[in-house]
C-alpha cells in the first residue's frame, strides 16, 4: 500500500465524467441553505439576519406549502390501505370520500394490483392507456399506449434517451442555453458533447433558428456527430413559452438534419401568455400540411408529476411518448429500463390521475377545479409581484413571466462587485447569490449553472414560496449590494 | 436521406453498451409469459394447456398474492392523506388504526413535509438517523445518517456505486457467477469489464476464496484494473447463505488486494439456515481483532424493501450505507444522485418503517408479528415443498433452501434435448424453460441469464407462488419432457 493512496477509491481515481458533471441547483449554495436552515430549526442562528429560509433554487412545491390536490392524494390513501375499501361507509360518510374517488382506487387496483407490486418495466399497460388517451384529446392526435414509456420524473426518461443516444465520444446534443443542468450533467456523465445554442432573451427567450443552425454548423465542422436537438418548452430556466413558429422551425431543421426531437414538456400547463403547443401536435399538424418531409423524424416528449398544478416532486412519476422511433431502438430503450425494474407504482398512479383528473359533472370535480385554478392564480399572481419588484430594481432586467415555475432576471453589478467576486474565486453571479443568501435567507441558482451568454448575469428564482416578505428581502438586500459595490 | 437510414436511430448507431447489457429477469421469457397472461385475461388462450400464469420467475410477492404488513400501509394511507390526521376519532374507531399507526405518520409528515415533496438527495435526515440506528442495533457497532444514501430500491444503489467506480474500460469488478445479471448489465452499459468469479454449488453455493483468487489473478494479468468485489448474501439466484467464515475470508482478500467491498444484502432478513452476519458486523470484528490490517477497507451495503417480508418492490424503497469511503468521493455520489433529484419518498418512509417496525409492546405488535412470521413461514414451506419436488425429479438436484427467495437446481438434460435446443438456436436450459413455459404457464428464468460453469444447466425460480399446485405442473413437466428426448 503507497502512503497516497490507502483507499481504493480517491477523487483522483473515480470516473472521470463524473467528476467533470455540474449540477448547480443542489450544489453549494443549496447545501449553505440547508446548514442555515438547520441551524435555524435547532433553535440557533440568533447571528444570522433571517429567521426563515427560503428555497427560490427548486421548484419543490410542497416542501413551500402548496397543498396537494385533494382528488389525488384520497385515491392515493386507498391505493395504500385497500382494506379502507372494506368499510366504504366510513370512507364516504366519516371522512368524506366521493364515490369517485372510490371508483378510481378500485380501477387503479385492478390496473397495478398493489403499489407494492413492480409493474412491467415501461408501467402498467392500464396507466399507459390512459395517457395515450390524454395526448389524443390534448393533441387531436391518435397516440399509442405501446408507445407510452412511464418513468420516475421526467429526469430518468430524458436521463433513458440520452443513454440510447449517445454512442460515442463524438456524438452531440444541441442543447439550449440556459438550459436545465440535468442535460449538460448526463452528457458529461455519458462522456457525451454538449452542442450549446444560445436562447434569444431579446426575443422572450425564444429559440433563433440562425443560432441553432450556426451552432450546428460548428458542431460539425469540429467532428460531432450531431444526433438530436432539447427543447424545454415552457421553459427552464427563461419561464419562456415558444411560439407556435419556434416550434415548427426546429421541426423543420430537425427533419432536414435528421435530429431527434426531445421536448421537455413538463411546465406544459404552468403557461401564463399564450397557449401550450405540444411538438406531437406541431409534428402532426405539419405532416398533414407538408407530405413526406416530416415522415421519418423521431421525437420524445417528456411530462412529469412534479410541475403544473400537481406538484407532486417526492412520488417521482412521468413519462415519454416516443413517436417515430424504430422498432428495434424501442426494444433496447425497453431492455435498458427493465435493468432498474420498474418506475414507482404509486407515482405512475398519480401520472394517470393527472391525465385523467375528475371531469366536470363527476363528485370531486368542483374541488379539483377550485384547487387546480387556486394553485394556477397563485403562482401567477406571485410571478408577476415577482417581476414588478425586478423591474424596480437597479440594473435588473426580466422578460414578463409566460410560462413554467421561474424567472430569470439579467442583472448588472458593479465593476468592483465583479472584481471582488474574482478576488473570492466566485463567478460574478454566484457572488451576488451567496450575499443575497447570506443576507435574506433567500437561496436562488446562478445563471452560471445554466449557462448564460458570455459577460452576461442571471439568476433563476421560483416563484413558489408563499407570501411576498421575500420579494421585498430581494429588493432591500438588492440596493444595499449596489450601494456597497457602487464605483 | 439515404435509404438505408431513415431515421437519425437505428439498431445500428444507438450506444453499442446498452445493446451489449443483458437482463433475462425481464427478457423474451418473460415477454412471452405476459402475453399468455394477456391472452387469459381477455378469456382467450382455450388452446393454451394451462389456465393461469406462474410468474416465477421475479421476487414480486405482492403481485403474487402477498399481502403488505398491515402497519406500513395505514401509516402511508396516512401520509397520502394527511387530512385524515384532522379526523382521528374516525381512523381511530371507524377504521380500526392503532395509536401507535397514527403517531409513526405524524412523525414520519415532520420528518419529509410530504411526500410529494423532494427531500435531500440522499434522503430525509430523520430517515437516515432511523436507518442508522437499525444498523446500530442489528451490528452492535455505531452507524452515521451521513453515510446513510437512501435510493430507489438496491438496483438504483448498485448503479450509482458501479458509475463512481468505472472510470475506464479497464475498471474490473469481481462478481459472483452466478448473479443477478443487474450487475453485469450495468456494467456492460458502463462499458467496464465484469471478472467473474464462480460460486461454489458442491459447497451451499459458498464463495470460494482460492476461486475468487484465481480470476482476480487473470484479470490483472489481462490488464485489468481490478476495483471491487460485487458478494451478494443471501444469494441470488442461488439461494445461499454464507457462513462467517466466506465473510471473513473475502474481507481479507479485499483488504489485501485493497478492493472495494459491494455486500448487497437486500435478502438479510430471509435466511433459513443459519443466521445472517453483515458485512459491516464481519468488517468491525476483524478491525478489533487485526490492528491497522483493515482500517481502510471501503464497504457499501446495500438493502431494500422490495424483498425481506416487505415486498413492497412497486414503492422502490433502498438505502447503501458507506464505510470508509473518501469524503471527496462521497461528494461525488451525492452529486450524481442529485441529478435524478431524490428518491421516491414514500419509498424512504417505507424503509423507516422496515427498519424500525412496531415493538413489543406497542399496540401495532402483535399484528405486525403474526404477519411478519406468518410470510417468513410461508416462504420457507414453499421453498421446503418446491426443494423435495426437485429431489424427486430425474436428473435434477438442488441445494438446501438456505436464503433469499430462491432456488436454482442444477439440471441434466437428454443429449437429444440439447441437439434439439441448438436446432432451435437457443442455449440448452433457455430450451428448457421455454419448453416449461408453454406446456405448463409457469415462468423461470434459464440458468445461462445469471452465468454459470461452462457445460452446467440451472434455472432460477422463486418461491413466492401461492399453493403447490404450479409444483406439481413443473414435475409433469419435467417427467414428459425426459420422456420425450430420452436417448
Amino acid at each position: 500500500m503507497s502512503a497516497t493512496a490507502v483507499r481504493a477509491l480517491s477523487y483522483e481515481n473515480i470516473n472521470p465524467h463524473v467528476k467533470t458533471a455540474k449540477y448547480a441547483v443542489r450544489g453549494e449554495l443549496a447545501v449553505r441553505s440547508e446548514e442555515y436552515r438547520a441551524k435555524l430549526a435547532k433553535g440557533e442562528g440568533k447571528d444570522l439576519p433571517f429567521d426563515t429560509v427560503i428555497a427560490a433554487n427548486i421548484g419543490n412545491p410542497q416542501q413551500l406549502d402548496q397543498k396537494p390536490i385533494t382528488f389525488f392524494r384520497q385515491v392515493a390513501s386507498i391505493m395504500e390501505n385497500p382494506e379502507l375499501l372494506e368499510k366504504e361507509e366510513v370512507l364516504t360518510s366519516g371522512l368524506g370520500y366521493k364515490p369517485d374517488v372510490v371508483a378510481r382506487a378500485k380501477k387503479l387496483l385492478a390496473a397495478v394490483k398493489s403499489v407494492g407490486a413492480y409493474s412491467q418495466s415501461h408501467g402498467a399497460p392500464a396507466i399507459r392507456e390512459s395517457v395515450a388517451k390524454f395526448i389524443e384529446r390534448r393533441d387531436g392526435y391518435p397516440a399509442e399506449a405501446d408507445h407510452i414509456y412511464l418513468s420516475a420524473g421526467a429526469s430518468s426518461g430524458v436521463n433513458t434517451l440520452l443513454h440510447i443516444i449517445s454512442s460515442k465520444p463524438e456524438t452531440g446534443i444541441l442543447v439550449p442555453i440556459p438550459q436545465y443542468p440535468l442535460y449538460t450533467a448526463t452528457l458529461a456523465v455519458l462522456d457525451a458533447r454538449v452542442v450549446p445554442y444560445y436562447l434569444d432573451e431579446s426575443q422572450a427567450w425564444g429559440t433563433n433558428l440562425g443560432e441553432i443552425k450556426s451552432a450546428y454548423d460548428k458542431a460539425v465542422a469540429e467532428g460531432t456527430d450531431v444526433k438530436a436537438i432539447v427543447i424545454i418548452n415552457p421553459g427552464n430556466p427563461t419561464g419562456a413559452s415558444l411560439p407556435a413558429e419556434d416550434i415548427r422551425s426546429v421541426l423543420e431543421f430537425a427533419a432536414e438534419k435528421k435530429l431527434v426531437v426531445m421536448a421537455d414538456e413538463v411546465y406544459q400547463t404552468n403557461v401564463f401568455q399564450g397557449e401550450f403547443i405540444s411538438f406531437k401536435k406541431a409534428l402532426r399538424d405539419l405532416q398533414k400540411e407538408v407530405p413526406k418531409k416530416f415522415d421519418n423524424i423521431e421525437l420524445a416528449s417528456l411530462h412529469s408529476v412534479s410541475k403544473g398544478m400537481v406538484g407532486e416532486c417526492g412520488h417521482r412519476g412521468g413519462y415519454f411518448e416516443l413517436i417515430g422511433f424504430d422498432e428495434k431502438v424501442a426494444a433496447e430503450i425497453y431492455k435498458f429500463i427493465s435493468i432498474q425494474l420498474c418506475p414507482p407504482v404509486m407515482g405512475q398512479c398519480i401520472v394517470e390521475m393527472m391525465v385523467n383528473p375528475p371531469k366536470e359533472g363527476e363528485p370531486s370535480y368542483e374541488l379539483y377545479k377550485q384547487e387546480y385554478d387556486g394553485i394556477f392564480e397563485g403562482l401567477k399572481k406571485r410571478a408577476h409581484a415577482l417581476y414588478d419588484a425586478f423591474k424596480q430594481m437597479e440594473g435588473v432586467s426580466c422578460n414578463t413571466p409566460a410560462g413554467s415555475m421561474y424567472l430569470f432576471p439579467t442583472i448588472t453589478i458593479p465593476a468592483k462587485a465583479i472584481a471582488q467576486a474574482k478576488k473570492e474565486g466566485r463567478a460574478p453571479d454566484e457572488f451576488y447569490c451567496f450575499r443575497l443568501l447570506d443576507a435574506t435567507g433567500v437561496c436562488v441558482v446562478a445563471g452560471s449553472g445554466f449557462g448564460q451568454k458570455e459577460g452576461t448575469l442571471h439568476f433563476r428564482t421560483t416563484f413558489l414560496a408563499p407570501g411576498t416578505d421575500w420579494v421585498g428581502r430581494i429588493v432591500k438586500f438588492h440596493k444595499e449590494f449596489m450601494d456597497e459595490f457602487r464605483d
